[in-house]
Order: C-alpha cells, then sequence, then structure tokens
C-alpha cells in the first residue's frame, strides 16, 4: 500500500464516509493489488471481482442516499474460503467441496456485512484447514510476501499472505492448534486467536469443534481487535457460543500488569533470533509493567498429543463419509491423517477432554495466579524455507511441523485466548512474532499489552506490499 | 404397606405435618419393612437404620419447635445407590466403588433433603448401573415383589423392589437406555425418564453423559411427578443442566390431546397381554381424547447399536483407569463389555451423536406432528423369568435383554421424556406397562394423560408388600 492508501481499518472507513475515497476507488484498487499479488503471492482461491464491484457501488449508493453507515462501511476485506455466503462458493481449500454452494451465510460474515464490509475474494487456506505449513495439493501454497523462500505458514495460508502482502488490510482466518497465529507471525501481521466460544462458528466449515475459533489477522492490533469485536457475541444458531461482552476500548495502561515469561518448554531450543526477541520484550516491558518475570507453565509435554487425538476423531467425524466415498480427492497428506482418526478409541477421545478439563484448572491456577498475561514465541523459530517443509523433505519435515506449533496448540486446546504480534526483524529482515496469552474471555487485557508493544516498537510493515502507485 | 399407612407422599407428609403420624414412628415403620423385606426383595445394599433413626428424630424436633416445613417434611425414602451424600458411601452397586465416601451432596438428593425427605438406605442396582436385567455379580440381583421367579429388571433393580414391594413410597432412579421404565415396568409402578436435562447430574454416578436422566419411581403417577418436580430445575453445578420450568399442576383436561399408536417396530412381536393392553388402551382414550391412530415412527433400526455405542464410549472413558488397574474387580459381565469399548472409534462416537440429532429432528417433525403423546409399550412382553437372562441361558439372554430394551432406548438416545405406568394384569398377575412419550420438556402433558388413565383404570398396588401390620 502507498502512503496516499488508507492504512487502518479506521482510515479507510473514514474516507469512504467523509467522501475522500469512494468505495468503488478503493475496491477497485484492492482488486488491482489481489490481481498483481497473485502470481507472487497466490493469496486467493478465487478473485470476485464483479460481485466486489457491485456491493462497492450498492455502499456507495447507499452513502449518497444518507443511510447510516456501519463502522466498515464500503471496505473492502477479503477471508479464508470457510465461511459461507448464501448461494456462493465455500471451497474450503479442498477439491472435494470445491463447487459446494451454501445455503445461508455464516454469522461472522453476515455481521461483518452489516457493518458494512464487503469481499473482494476467497483467501487460500490448507485443504480442509489441516495442516499448519500453508501447503495445498489442489491450489499450490500461498506465498510469503516477505520472503517467497519461506512458508507463509497455516491454515490460514491466504489471509497471512494477503494481509501481509498489503492486498487487503484484514481477513478472518480460523485457529485449530495455531492457524492464526502461525501466518501472522510468518507474514508479520497481527492475528487475534479468541476464547473458545466468544465468536459464533455457525456456517463455518468445521474441523475441530472443540478447537475450532474464528479470528482475525490485521496490520494493527486496533484493526485485529475491532474486527473481533465485531464478529463477536452469542448466536442463537451456535450453542457453543457464549454471551460474554468484548469490551470496547484497548487501553495502554500496563502499568498494574504483572507479565510472565513463559519458561520451561516456551525457552527451549529457541533460535536466537527468537530468544532474543524474548529477552528484548523484557527490557521493554520490565519499566512501565508491575513485574516481569519467568513463569513455569505446568507439564505441556503431552499435550500435543492429545489436542491431536481431539483434532484428529473430530475432523474424522467431519469427513466420514468424503472418505470412504471420494478418498482419492483428498490430497494425500490429509487423506492419511484423517485415515488415521479411525483408529482413535472413543475413550481415548473423551479421556483427553476430561484431561483438558484438568489442564486448564492447573494452567489458571499455576500460571494466572502468578501473573496476569503470559508472553511466549509463536514459533521457536524464524519463518520455515518453504523446502524443508516439503512432503518431500522426510524426517525433517515432521520434525519442524511438529515444533512450529509446539507453542501455538497448548492454547487451543486449553480454549485461552491470544494476541499474535510482529516484535522485531531478523537481520534478513523476517519477522519474528510473540504471542500474549490471557485467562479466558481477557483478549482485551491481551490486546491492550500488545497495542502498547505495537506503539513502542513502531516496526512498521514487513513487506513492501502489492500497491497501484508502486506498480504505476 | 396396611391401609392405616399413608398411600401417596401427600398423604405421608400431611400425616407428620399435622402430628398424626411422627416421622419416627414412619421411619421406624420403613425400617422394618426394609428389613423384613429383605431376604426376599434384596432391594438394599445398606440399610442405613441409624442415620435415618436422627433425621427422623431432627424432623419431628424441627415440626415442635414450629420451623417452616418442607413437602415431603420427615418422609422416608431410598434411593439408588449412586447419587452422592458428604461423607457417606456412594457404592453405584460396584466392588470398584464399594468403600467409596463421596465430598459432597449430589443436587438432586440435596434438593430432596431441602423439602425435608430422608433416605433409609442405598438401594440395589445393576454394577455401575450398566445392565437392563438388574443382575449384581457383587450384590446378588433384587427380587421381583410382585413375581420373585421374575426379574426386578434393571438398572434401578432395587427402586423398583423397594417400591413395587411397598418398603418406601418412592426412590429415585436413573435411566440411560430404560433403567428406571424397565423396573419401574416389571414391579407394577408408575416411573418418570425426563427429557435430558431437565435434572442436575451434579454428584450422580456418570454411565452416558449424553443419555444419562435420573428421575423418580413410585406407586402413583402424582408422587413421581412431585418428585421429579422437586429434583428439576437448572444447577451451576451442571452446565448441561437447562433452565426450564417443570408446571406444578397435572391437569386430567385430556379432551384435545391427540394421541399416536407407536406402529412399526413397536407392534412387532408383542406377546398377547402387551398387545392387548394396548388394544384396550386405544379403546379407553377413544371416547375422552381428541383423537387416538396409529402413528408411524421414522426408521429406528440402528438406534439401538447408535445408543450402545454413545453409551460405551462414554462408559469406556468413565472408567478407563479402573479397567487398567482393577480389571478383576468388575463383574465379568460389565468387565466385557466395557473391554469393548476401547475398540469403538472415535469418529464412529461422534457420528452417532451427529446421526442422533437428524433422528430426533425427524422423530419431532413426523411423530410429534401427528400426536401430541406417543404411546408404546414399555417391553414387548411380560417380566421375563430370572433364569431366561442368566448368564447361563445363552442365545436365547442375548435376544431377551436386547429385546427387552428394544422399546425404552430410542427415546434415551433422542433424550425425550417419558412416563411409564402400569395399565394391565396378565392372567398370572404380571404388570404390563405402558410409555407415554412426549416431545422435549413436555413431562407434564405426559403426566396428565398418565394421571387420567390412572384414574380410570384403579388398578392398585400389584405386590402384597412388607407392612408391620401383616407381619404381626
Amino acid at each position: 500500500m502507498s502512503r496516499t492508501d488508507p492504512k487502518t481499518l479506521r482510515e479507510a472507513a473514514d474516507a469512504i464516509a467523509t467522501g475522500r475515497i469512494s468505495s468503488v476507488e478503493m475496491t477497485t484498487d484492492a482488486l488491482e493489488r489481489a490481481d498483481r499479488s497473485q502470481p507472487h503471492l497466490n493469496a486467493f482461491i478465487e478473485i470476485e471481482r464483479d460481485a466486489a464491484l457491485d456491493a462497492a457501488q450498492a455502499a456507495d449508493e447507499a452513502r449518497s442516499r444518507g443511510l447510516p453507515l456501519g463502522v466498515l462501511h464500503g471496505v473492502p476485506l477479503a477471508h479464508k474460503d470457510m465461511f459461507d455466503r448464501a448461494a456462493k462458493i465455500t471451497g474450503c481449500g479442498s477439491k472435494i467441496r470445491a463447487d459446494h454452494v451454501a445455503a445461508e451465510t455464516s454469522t461472522v460474515i453476515q455481521r461483518l456485512e452489516s457493518a458494512g464490509a464487503l469481499q473482494i475474494g476467497r483467501l487460500n487456506m490448507s485443504e480442509f484447514a489441516m495442516g499448519p505449513t500453508g501447503h495445498n495439493a489442489h491450489h499450490g501454497r500461498a506465498i510469503n510476501p516477505v520472503d517467497p523462500a519461506r512458508i507463509t505458514a497455516g491454515s490460514s495460508s491466504g489471509s497471512g499472505a494477503a494481509v501481509g502482502g498489503g492486498v487487503v488490510l484484514a481477513a478472518l482466518g480460523s485457529d485449530t492448534g495455531g492457524s492464526i497465529r502461525l501466518p501472522a507471525a510468518c507474514c508479520g501481521v497481527v492475528g487475534i486467536k479468541p476464547t473458545q466460544g466468544r465468536v459464533s462458528r455457525h456456517g463455518a466449515m468445521p474441523l475441530s469443534f472443540s478447537q475450532d475459533c474464528i479470528g482475525p489477522l490485521a496490520r494493527t492490533v486496533e484493526d485485529a481487535y475491532l474486527l473481533l469485536q465485531l464478529i463477536s457475541g452469542v448466536d442463537g444458531r451456535d450453542p457453543t457460543c457464549c454471551n460474554i461482552p468484548t469490551p470496547a476500548a484497548l487501553t495502554t495502561e500496563i502499568a498494574t500488569m504483572r507479565i510472565g515469561l513463559g519458561g520451561g518448554v516456551f525457552a527451549d531450543a529457541l533460535s536466537g533470533d527468537v530468544a532474543t526477541a524474548m529477552e528484548d520484550m523484557a527490557r521493554l516491558l520490565r519499566p512501565v509493567c508491575r513485574s516481569v518475570e519467568p513463569v513455569l507453565p505446568p507439564d505441556l509435554s503431552h499435550v500435543a498429543e492429545l489436542a491431536n487425538v481431539v483434532a484428529m476423531s473430530e475432523a474424522g467425524a467431519v469427513h466420514f463419509d468424503a472418505l470412504r466415498r471420494r478418498p482419492e480427492d483428498f490430497g494425500p497428506q490429509v487423506r492419511m491423517r484423517l485415515a488415521q482418526a479411525i483408529a482413535i478409541p472413543a475413550p481415548v477421545y473423551l479421556r483427553a477432554l476430561q484431561i483438558r478439563v484438568i489442564m486448564l484448572e492447573e494452567m489458571l491456577r499455576t500460571v494466572f495466579s502468578a501473573c496476569d498475561l503470559l508472553i511466549v514465541p509463536t514459533m521457536p523459530f524464524l519463518p520455515p524455507l518453504a523446502s524443508e517443509v516439503d512432503v518431500g523433505a522426510g524426517a525433517t519435515m515432521n520434525r519442524i511441523i511438529s515444533a512450529m506449533t509446539a507453542f501455538t496448540r497448548p492454547f487451543s486446546f486449553l480454549g485461552l485466548p491470544v494476541v499474535t504480534l510482529p516484535v522485531a526483524r531478523s537481520r534478513a529482515g523476517l519477522p519474528v512474532g510473540l504471542q500474549i496469552v490471557a485467562p479466558p474471555w481477557q483478549e482485551r487485557r491481551a490486546a491492550s499489552l500488545a497495542l502498547h508493544i505495537e506503539q513502542a516498537l513502531a516496526l512498521g510493515p514487513f513487506s513492501a506490499g502489492f500497491s497501484r502507485h508502486e506498480a504505476a
């Protein structure tokens, strides 16, 4: 995005509301960025030019008729290809559902539409949101806008690429084990995985209903939090969605906060850049927070296995019929993982859910009595090279994939809210992301600290972006 | 019970409240009946004489001090051995938990205690509520008070025997696939399996949390419904318990009711007595209800298998550790069934839960659009002989056991409320029970029809009972 383009959602909405830019102009720009970036980023599964321009025109007409405007009136966004819209395709990054036309609009999209936002296309994702690298056997992987040799991570790969690459200001993703946070960290943007139960999943593709969370990726903390607010809140169509308000304003009042720095597994085997980022963060916060101390988490050594048991059992149920009828239409990695689900005994699955309750109690009792917010790296290392995690990469691949999710999965399993934000650059310019983990329902607390950090660091965008003006 | 003893819970509470009988007298009588019946009925796992008399004395003292009296003030009851009471044993009919002392009192017992009821002992049950015949490898089976050669059925075997045998006026049981309704039918009493979610399970032994329901067995419809009302209602300690009121008064206004008579599987292969009871019921209701018509249920052919998958998966999770550590302490039948649970794949379990939702929608759309209440037999035949369902009975055993639950399991799986009541005697004097099935939360409608039928038939008790006077 160039300097003349709006840099935040509020700026964008303001520009449209005041008539400085029309929605059609802004949407045309976004579509041009999408077109131009597509060969380099592969962020989109489909760019929906006509529908987007129609929506933009309607937005401009509504404004000219003096109708009341939502907080995102006329602002173009794009979302992971897994949120239903009536009479449109939701492909879920798959071949199996490539032509699936939804009957009804998902709650999150409905809420964004009520706020006036529009959508310029469906973003790339790992097939059925399975797989943390962002590889996709059907659509190809999205490309990291910071360094094309690196993965975007996944499963919200297109959301990371499109937001990190400056194609749109924000995008929805989903996170079952790290699928918002990993692409946010790898592409140098902000991501929020909300508390399990804050955001309705009605009309969203299920992967593992015990862990699936919908949330935003955005270029600033305030934009991400704004999107979270808009999509949050009780919904009669999703009985697991709770009636807990998402308070509006963030605060940079962090003087009373006790900050925990994740010890134990979260401090082990960190790459140099990540370890340095954690040390720098401690130095940054120590003068301004009430305390900044290492905090030892409870034993999380089996959490990856338990989270996987739950995720694969539930995914196995979702894809049960397709696995029997069209096994050849799954990508080989996804098919292999789903096939293993059938070997998980039901009592083992239920036990994993029981253990989750015990682990959450332990986490609250130990970690969140010692601190108000816990900071841990989003990944133990810099964004991996695509070649390291390709199917052909053998044993390294499995090791890296499992290490990639080691710091994100525990908080998915426990349902805790997390904000991830970029806090440093490696010498090669790669982003380092840290997670701010909060107790249940305390997204605002985590986002407030993230806002303080963002303002203190003023890192700026990690990728040059695909602006109209640069290309001209 | 002799003619001078109170015949209903309200009569009993009235007699105490007005001072006609003291709680100590009434409780002493009940304890004597319990002692005297025990060699014949084996209804109790433990008779708690001292605690019961202490409670009765406290009740009498409270009354003499003019304290406000609950609706069951001083009335002696007894319950299935699976509801926790602080610092007392809950044995669950097992060896594994034979000495398990509870830390806290279960919600249902707390509510009955708040109403002033006391408890004279822990009633026999199938081990861990597994098994519909009422056999118990550790405590021996409870004996049917109508005919000692017949089973009480289970798993609330002691509740059926104690209420049917006139030892207490009412008892709590639990029903996961028929465990209240089958003993009620076999012992000639009334039973209510409430809607899934009406009664808190906090502090009650879990078997299959997706299907477990706690409810009453009693000698009259009004008594059963009174007990249901007392134990119902939202409870912060059981998040699955819903905030749906249980309306107080029953009505015999049934003129507007459309009655469905279960066709299809529910009319197949009925024994002569049961078929006759259904025909007589149609004749009884036709002149007084708006309509009485056969109603074809949706295809329920796999419901037993699905219900079993869910029940065994969940029971397998409950008993996971004990199965590994103390397999020898389970009864052989229970151990065998639990061992099979480990072979149920988690996706198959989750699919069964998904199919349940579809089947419930189908049941509501087809059956409960055609009628307001559905009447089906509780069992397709008269109470079986114990010898027919003994472990030694071979193939007959399995066939009878599965046929026994064929009419009760569907409504457990679908979570629907059911009242079972005795409606006829066979030539040999054995009770025939029918189920009145209602849409979710319509217990009152079902119980109102049951009350009308009870009054129209005036069948009277099926067993002579173990009264003080008869024995004297």
